[in-house]
């Protein structure tokens, strides 16, 4: 088969590709990581890539300009190599995978403990429950007594024994490993040994023998698996502290923006292998950054622990996801037994382990129940709602006698996707918005660049189309349904795709056109809040309550550290409660994961937890199709939910 | 480095040594298994070889003689390639690795189950005890209900409620390998399963799953891996019924001829991996035959249960075996955990398992422990001795309230080796013998060869030597040393080393010079009876009895099949009891292993006993010596215990 070289710029990666390979596919082939949304179906339009050298076979698009058209634009998913080509990927199509800045970290982990803080335990939001401090691995240094001839029993059961002096440990495996290396360490260690014990599985495993004393140096890592967002904690399993923290892209982005399109791509030839590795190699990527900033040999990391919605466990172990989204919806494995991390391609100590976070179904992962026990919802006596706000909202209501839950696909457009000028929220993005009823001026706030120096706006970002919409409400240029008022000022015009508001002039941005926000990101707003609301009030209706008897809601996930409560409250996003009534959690799954990792007996909680919840689809309940039309305004159509709302 | 091609006939197998590397070294590496007791020093004189071709740079051994240096005979331990050389390697220092013959087979079998009896469950000698039928791998098959909107739990929890349903499993665990196939297989074989269990130290691991019922095709493997020979079993896990057994010689034999060379030899350069290799060839070897006499497929094969001295369990598993004999004699592990087979190089279904029976000392090992299990001496009242005459003899004293066990280093003169005309059991060889006191007329009877073939005699095997020496000592020939009397007879010559007695003349033998056993080889079976009786008589001593208190005394090992109990007693081998309390157990050690195979019961049994049997270091034994040196008489210097004996 003929194949052509394909170079990319600015990685300057080259990769001989098969003729016929797309583009999109080689450089994915080639480790280069191109801004997807669909899944290489030529629909989203995010891949477009500049033809510098060579020939391209493209398919006719829409989704390219003529004008880009003439600067070489190409979309990667439907152009292949007809020579060697030299490809250039322009910013906005690369998915960005450096590590995020630390004001993005700021801001995904914002309700966490801070990185230096000392923790006395993975205390829950609500009720600072002490979990016994017995971590995933745990390190005994042991002095064993020397064989003689009166107490000659085999090295491995004066291991045994003197473990049992100190632990009660009903079962103990050992590996052939440990055992071939057993006698000779012992000797030359002069029976002075540091063991690392793992628990697993209800067993409890000897993982790793090393001589002398290293008890010191016992690490682990916490991670939330996001479908966006990776993140991740690096933890001193002996003090409880957390050193540091990191979070990143998931590289999986590369291969569509949601999980059904990346479950259908594993269906794809080698398409399960490649999502497996994008998330593995950003996990192993973010350790390595982790332990050399703390400068931490990769050997004295014994486990890691992760949370993550059940696509993404599934990804991760490169186990099939494709039962997931078909009727019934089960997934091959909601508890996931605790294996050696190098199993699953995960690079800590060979020996280490890792486990999942139970999940519940296949729409309710293991962050959910993270999320439960991380907020203690299933030990409160008054009912509470977690509301995890994610391109998969996931929402649980209950107490300690039970707990409910559901996701709703709200949408990557709280993550600034498929918006016009949507951004992430990094250095740039418009976050604050404040618009003048009077003439319509505008201020905003923009997130600093790294140092926190002020730089011009980009775009917006999700907290930042929260305030425009609810500012603009406000202001009388909406009606309820969200259309733009045909009011004559400057800021206000018709685009091509509807009118349009101005939030900034290029002048003043950073860009070469204007900031606006259009009726057709307004409607994909509404239709994510709607997708959200509509979820948590049929909850609440299922169980025959009403929002008045909801005590406590959580807003958990790295968008909901910024979000205006009023304006969210005012677009109808968030139920109109107290204001008091709402917590921030940060990212809940992320603390949760935490603290199983630190905790033995949270483990077992999120076990129980993760039996106890009851999902609850959505799609086939007969009144949630009305829940979601009502929702579609703005705040909604029964006002008298919103009383607060003017 | 110089290297040489160095080819072995008859094998003909051809193998590039670098220069300085031994003859006998090459062969290893070739696969080429050459006797030598010694492990290579120069001492036995066992490894002859012939040069054909070539050049040898040998050093100088009074192991050849001039006749045979004239020849082309070299010591392959003492020579090295200086050219490329083709050698051969004479019948008498071929170490047979061909599969014993089916009579070999009988004589190490006698007292088991025949081949096809169906045996309702592994009874013990002693009291028929019933173990519970639970294998160490079970197969369930189950047809699990389809997922539905209703019942939706993951694949793997519904996989663990119908096991649940059929069985009471505190802690199942589950590989990665299985967790990911297992969507695709329980859908493509409409949820039609069959699992694999294994009991896997205290917990139960799902060890495999395949589609569609295939729980009729379970079998597994017991093993009896003795230093000299290796037994097995092929059993139906479901019914029970032992298919086929197969016994072959331990190719490590090569390496020496006991367990103390093995160990010295495991400390040279790749010694351990050599010695490794050497067992499980066999074994693989073995199993291979096994299956494909009996048409199993070798995935049908899904465990193997092992029992063997302590040395050769650490060499199976490629564990360290130096400290066994190092003061204070304690060895890395008596209780292993129980592996993948694939692990230890066993090559069955790669997921099937391997277990150990538990050892107790470096000199008791789970062999012992199974010979216990399989006579129920731990279940009696009444005292009882299981002697078990091998290499190493071992020998375990007592009833349900203790155990006490022993071993004797009785070297390998009861298995012919060592002796002016010794040779193992095997075609041709002498074993039961009659000398008429009056005209010292000898009668003799040969094992016969294959096919009920009666053949000329080539040598003497144990048996034969015990009959011998009691005969000539009945008829006045010897004195109580052992030494042959003065007498003028044809029989009686001088020869090189001392007196000799002529047993067959080489007219009537299959050997270029007479068949004699001389006063070296009654000196060196002295040594081995001694060895073994005063190891008896020390434990018995131990604990304050004497004789009369013992009920029973099971003789063990395939060697005791064919001895003649009145000439063993005679010449002082076995204590002066009432006939009527021997009992032949056969390989006591293989059926201790088949029933822990079959048992999950027995193999908990296995452990109480390993726990219980008090080892008793004879060496440290102040009044062990004075035993031994008293023993050194035929019978014994104390008349008065052997008072049957005329």
């Amino acid at each position: 088969m003929e194949k052509f070289k394909i170079t990319f710029y600015p990685d300057n990666k080259t990769i001989e590709a098969e003729k016929g390979k797309t583009i999109l596919s080689a450089a994915i082939s080639a480790g280069v990581y191109i801004n997807s949304s669909c899944g290489g179906d030529g629909v989203c339009g995010r891949c477009k890539i500049i033809l510098k050298k060579g020939l391209l076979l493209t398919q006719p698009t829409g989704r390219i300009s003529l004008k880009e058209r003439e600067k070489g634009f190409y979309l990667a998913c439907l152009s292949t190599a007809q020579s060697d080509v030299q490809i250039e990927i322009p910013e906005e199509s690369r998915l960005d995978l450096e590590k995020l800045t630390p004001e993005e970290i700021d801001i995904r982990l914002k309700g966490l403990y801070s990185e230096s803080e000392e923790i006395e335990s993975p205390k829950t939001a609500l009720n600072k429950e002490i979990w016994t401090h017995s971590p995933l691995a745990t390190k005994l240094y042991l002095e064993l007594p020397t064989p003689t001839l009166e107490d000659k029993i085999s090295d491995l059961e004066r291991l045994y024994r003197q473990i049992h002096k100190l632990n009660d440990i009903p079962i103990m495996q050992t590996g052939l490993t440990n055992i071939r290396r057993l006698g000779e360490l012992l000797r030359s260690s002069d029976w002075k040994i540091t063991v690392t014990l793992g628990k697993r599985n209800g067993t409890t495993e000897i993982v790793l023998i090393e001589p002398g004393n290293t008890s010191f140096k016992n690490f682990g890592l916490a991670f939330d698996i996001g479908t966006t967002t990776i993140s991740c904690q690096l933890v001193d399993l002996n003090t409880k502290k957390v050193l540091g923290t990191k979070a990143a892209y998931n590289k999986q982005a590369s291969f569509g923006s949601d999980i059904i399109t990346r479950i259908i791509y594993a269906q794809e030839v080698d398409g399960l292998e490649k999502l497996h590795h994008a998330v593995i190699d950003g996990m192993n990527q973010m350790t390595q950054e982790l332990i050399h900033e703390h400068k931490i040999d990769l050997n004295d990391v014994n486990c890691i622990l992760c949370a993550g919605n059940t696509t993404m466990v599934h990804l991760l172990l490169r186990v099939e996801p494709t039962y997931i989204r078909r009727e019934p919806y089960a997934p091959v494995a909601n508890f996931i037994p605790t294996i050696r991390a190098a199993e699953a391609g995960i690079k800590i100590n060979p020996r280490g382990l890792l486990s999942c976070v139970p999940g519940i179904s296949s729409y309710a992962g293991g962050d959910v129940t993270a999320g439960v026990l991380s907020c203690g919802l299933d030990n409160e006596k008054d009912l509470s709602i977690l509301i995890d706000i994610g391109t998969n909202g996931e929402i649980v209501l209950g107490n300690r006698d039970f707990l409910i839950s559901a996701s709703a696909s709200a949408g990557p457009a709280f993550e600034g996707s498929g918006l016009t000028c949507g951004m992430r929220s990094s250095a740039g993005a418009i976050q604050k918005v404040k618009i003048n009823s009077e003439d319509l001026q505008v201020t905003y706030n923009s997130i600093t660049a790294p140092g926190g120096l002020n730089i011009k706006p980009r775009g917006i970002c999700g907290s930042g189309y929260i305030d425009i919409i609810s500012q603009m409400f406000r202001a009388g240029l909406l009606d309820k349904n969200g259309r733009i008022k045909a009011i004559n000022h400057r800021r206000i015009r018709n685009g091509e795709y509807g009118k349009e508001f101005i939030l900034a002039f290029k002048e003043e941005a950073s860009s070469t056109s204007d900031i606006v926000i259009t009726e057709a990101d307004i409607e994909n707003i509404k239709r994510s809040k709607a997708a959200i609301y509509s979820a948590v009030s049929s909850l609440v209706n299922h169980m025959a309550l009403d929002f008045s008897k909801i005590k406590k809601i959580f807003i958990a996930g790295g968008f909901g550290a910024y979000i205006n409560i009023d304006n969210a409250i005012s677009i109808g996003l968030l139920p109109d409660l107290e204001r008091s009534k709402f917590i921030f959690v940060g990212n809940s799954s992320l603390s949760g994961s935490r603290a199983i990792l630190l905790s033995y007996e949270a483990m077992k909680k999120a076990n129980e937890i993760a039996k106890k919840i009851t999902y609850f689809e959505l799609s086939v309940e007969p009144g949630y199709m009305d829940e979601y039309m009502a929702a579609l305004f703005f705040p909604h159509t029964d006002l008298t939910l919103f009383s607060s709302v003017k």
